[in-house]
């Protein structure tokens, strides 16, 4: 523990740093960083409760700091806490760890990515809720940005919190005025942001964020609270350094030259690093999750056989064996049958709402926490949360996707409701896995494949019933594909994945000379093997796909096969999709039996 | 006008309808129209102004159904209102207008395609915005379903409607406590959706949704408020049939067979339809907008290069000559230049905070009534908006948007940052326009080019300054590449867009025997004139982009000279990209001039 004069020391300290840092660098947010030295010197130094030693102990309290440019601040707090050795002048350089926002891959003590705004108030969630099911007693604070507080999926988190009562969260706001081209929405205006926290049914407490003792005293009080508790910290910008402070153009920039930064540092405070001892973590006996293997769940007349509903067999069968294993779903779990798991194991199934952003930042903080996570909607509204995918890929996180629904096979609905870019979406990610199951088995085997790998993993499902076309006993690996028909008169092969590799079935029944390829791992793949497999069989490669163009398995394999000497159409989803039978949309879009033959003859 | 008695008929008949179209289709979503029947028969035979005859009249009130499934409550109303004659029992199929979710394409009074939840409000606020800066009189409804309410989005467009004090436009929250697979986060709690909207300064008015006094009291009161105003209905899903009535288990679902639907009907009202005038809309003399056409702005000494830049002036430009051009942005618009707007023509420019999902939605609903909308921000965050930007084009929509801070070429702010995905984003959109300006020239040309596009359009720019390559009087058209440097010594053509066509231009420097090709317009693309192209110059293509390779146009390029004998290779962004200085971060992804002159060396 420190006291009070202390901190304010530190946060000077912080302050010098952050400005010496980013002049170093020539670039980066020192006033953003500023603005926060007093809270940031109070969570680290007072309130947290942490082994500096360890990032990874698991009583540790949290720590995400959502405005991600903030770096300035959060180096040189875990540098002055003991927790990294790092030369804080290398920021922003290509060897060093500390990257302009924080990165995982980087830095230990860094959990989660952050820098695309408003995403750790889920994470937040995802870890408070995490602390609540393994019987942990660590905290989770969550320091935003006041410009941030624009974004909806801090809302979204918001409202969660206050459904779930989760009370062992702590937000912080930055109430520093300025955003990065001008004054915020609201301004200092701190009962407006107070109103709308508690209008969400939070406990706000307004402070002035520059003063330690009301920074510790709400510290106090929202330990006590039964609500989410929000901790609105009136500051400025650039605090401490006259020609910064609550001054407009200067977000996001570095002093100019060395004679600004000695200016600057002449401002302000030069004392000496206190000594310290920081609160250890509460060593918690936390539950003993059990964990067994899954068993193959057999088809029972009447199961419904759409692969969807063998993801959802086989995550309930996961839940029942795994406790670490939890469902989140977007208020479809009706539809991605994870309610297959609501329904054996209620514990593991968290209802996250229509409120896809937030499923999958508290995805996330789940993950990170040790959770093994399968997080569901429809493919297409996964697209509402692209940017929180992509920044959980940033965060070298292991979670499971699944979106259902996909392509224009889902018929009536019309194209609101059909997954069409999906496979783009997941294939670009760093350290993914896409699969495409085409039946109930192919499934759940690639269910229960998922569920053991590291890295994000996504599987695409289907609404309607398909035919079942693999035994129990078939195995199903990462980066390799099955031959379902093949033969030494082969002209052409046939691909498909998922709803397509049907047509391309019934085709190859009308054609006689084709050979049929199920693309069921679409990332990682093994183009080596599948060229040779195509030139063995004809030279000529058909492939079919319920998806836009762009990203697809087609232009994947032109990628593959350009240069082979194989003869090559692909079939996708060319126009915008119409309401009607799952039948006539493909035929219309020409990836039906009919036009997988039509193209194959012309090749 | 039409008086209480008939509306509460007209209400039971669109009842009666919605039960029996979605019988007939077997699918889709009665219920959740039955809760908003009084509501939906108030507003349009007694509160909105339109002509019946033609939903382009430009002071038509504006009416955007959020709730998008509930097609068979809006259908019926414009039926039975006389805007269509489409037979209501061909609801959902193929070759009928009435799609299962609202799609403009297929019905002109429908404005935007809705379905994906919470997205209507944005829209709603951008048409209201469009009054107000056309001068017309007109109103802007929203109906949105209670579960949407947990879309960040919806109150993304909350706050901005508090901000910029719209009380020309009407939200209507049908609270009839039932979601997809259960109840709401809020249920039946009506004071607890009335605190979340006061709290973000909304005036919001409770009332019983089934009670035709209080619908219209509620409505005049709306007309009174200098507030945006929210009027939350307590209401009954599937009110009005005893099995249905406040059910679970029932969203999503026709009854079961004809017998289910005889006894539904039996149980409601089966009145004649009541004979109606509908209030004309109020003639206004609107602001004539001036419109002439833009001209090149030469490039004066101290000018930034970057082709953001470019892009900036271009727009600035743009809308000093045009009224109709608005920029909107999401808080950067210092960084995408979109600025220089905001400082020559104020007017024209809408501040969209850190809110990328309503600056899309606002953009959209703004095009619809005219306006010609760019809406920028780094292009990574408008992944944020990937789910809006998907549904506007579903809407066929003319929006252009602009990413800017491409690629790892941003350097030192690191991946969080860097649009890696965006080329693959707009690509898969059907009618859209994907554009990669290279230069400051080609960036403004560029610009004007895509403001007389219909479609959505899309230009990458990147941060760093890069050199000048075209002359003022180069032009860019839809559709074609450019060569820059070929003879008929070439062994291999290069092929960049944007940043990595310097690093090709350098690569043929040190090739010597290479040419260079710029794919400003990645889409539409003309394949068979880049095949030729390639063929006649040594029938060797090095493709290399700062994006990854899902999408890209690598990927592209592979589909376009696949089965052609053309030796392809293709550089891309293939791992997770560090901070650091562009030159380095493009080296260790191999896409810089070494990568390129060794891949073409190899291939």
């Amino acid at each position: 523990m420190v006291n009070d004069k202390q901190i304010y020391d530190i946060a000077n300290i912080v302050r010098r740093d952050s400005l010496k840092m980013t002049h170093a660098a020539g670039s980066g947010h020192p006033t953003s960083s500023m603005s926060a030295a007093e809270l940031g010197a109070v969570l680290f130094f007072d309130e947290m409760r942490y082994d500096p030693k360890n990032p990874n102990n698991p009583d540790n309290d949290e720590f995400v700091i959502s405005k991600g440019h903030a770096t300035p601040l959060l180096y040189p707090l875990l540098f002055r806490a003991g927790c990294i050795k790092d030369d804080l002048m290398k920021l922003r350089t290509f060897k060093s760890p500390l990257e302009g926002h924080p990165i995982p891959a980087s830095l230990s003590w860094v959990k989660v990515a952050t820098g695309s705004l408003g995403q750790g108030l889920s994470v937040g969630v995802g870890m408070a809720l995490a602390a609540r099911m393994s019987g942990r007693k660590y905290r989770t604070y969550v320091m935003l940005g006041d410009s941030e507080t624009a974004e909806g999926s801090v809302w979204e988190a918001v409202e969660l919190a206050s459904y779930y009562k989760i009370n062992n969260l702590v937000a912080m706001v930055d109430v520093n005025r300025l955003g990065q081209r001008g004054e915020t929405m609201l301004g200092h205006d701190m009962q407006a942001h107070k109103r709308r926290f508690e209008g969400f049914g939070w406990q706000a407490i307004i402070i002035d964020g520059h003063n330690v003792v009301q920074i510790k005293a709400a510290f106090a009080k929202a330990r006590k609270s039964k609500k989410p508790v929000v901790i609105l910290t009136k500051t400025l910008k650039g605090k401490g350094v006259s020609f910064l402070e609550n001054k407009d153009g200067w977000h996001g920039k570095a002093v100019e030259d060395k004679e600004q930064l000695d200016k600057a540092l002449k401002e302000l405070p030069d004392p000496k690093m206190p000594a310290f001892s920081i609160s250890k973590p509460q060593k918690t006996r936390a539950k003993k999750l059990r964990k067994e293997k899954p068993r193959f769940v057999p088809y029972k007349e009447g199961d419904k056989t759409a692969t969807r509903a063998g993801y959802g067999v086989a995550l309930a069968e996961l839940a029942s064996r795994d406790q670490r294993i939890i469902a989140v779903d977007g208020e479809v779990s009706n539809s991605t049958y994870s309610e297959y798991v609501k329904k054996k194991t209620p514990k593991q199934f968290i209802e996250a709402f229509i409120a896809e952003q937030n499923m999958v930042g508290m995805a996330l903080g789940l993950s990170k926490k040790g959770f093994n996570v399968f997080a569901s909607s429809f493919a297409c509204f996964l697209s509402r949360a692209h940017d929180q995918i992509r920044m959980a890929a940033l965060s070298s996180a292991d979670i499971n996707f699944c979106g259902s629904h996909i392509g224009v096979s889902i018929g009536e609905d019309g194209p609101s409701q059909m997954g069409l870019e999906d496979v783009a979406i997941f294939r670009a990610l760093p350290r993914s896995f896409v699969f495409d199951p085409s039946d109930w088995v192919s499934a759940q085997k690639i269910t229960y494949l998922a569920a053991g790998l590291k890295g994000l993993t996504y599987i695409r499902t289907t609404r309607p019933n398909t035919p079942i076309l693999y035994k129990p006993s078939e195995k199903f690996t990462v980066g390799d594909f099955k031959v379902l028909k093949q033969s030494k008169k082969d002209r052409v092969v046939l691909v498909g994945a998922g709803i397509t590799l049907h047509e391309a079935l019934k085709a190859a029944e009308a054609l006689k000379n084709a050979a049929v390829a199920d693309l069921y791992c679409i990332q990682p793949f093994k183009g080596k093997k599948f060229v040779d497999f195509v030139k063995k069989h004809g030279g000529r490669l058909v492939v079919v796909e319920d998806h836009y163009k762009a990203g697809g398995i087609g232009e994947m394999l032109a990628e593959v096969v350009v240069g082979s000497g194989i003869k090559f159409k692909s079939l996708y989803v060319h126009k915008q999709p119409h309401s009607g039978k799952a039948e006539e949309l493909m035929r219309d879009q020409g990836i039906d039996a009919a036009g997988i033959v039509k193209a194959a003859k012309e090749l």
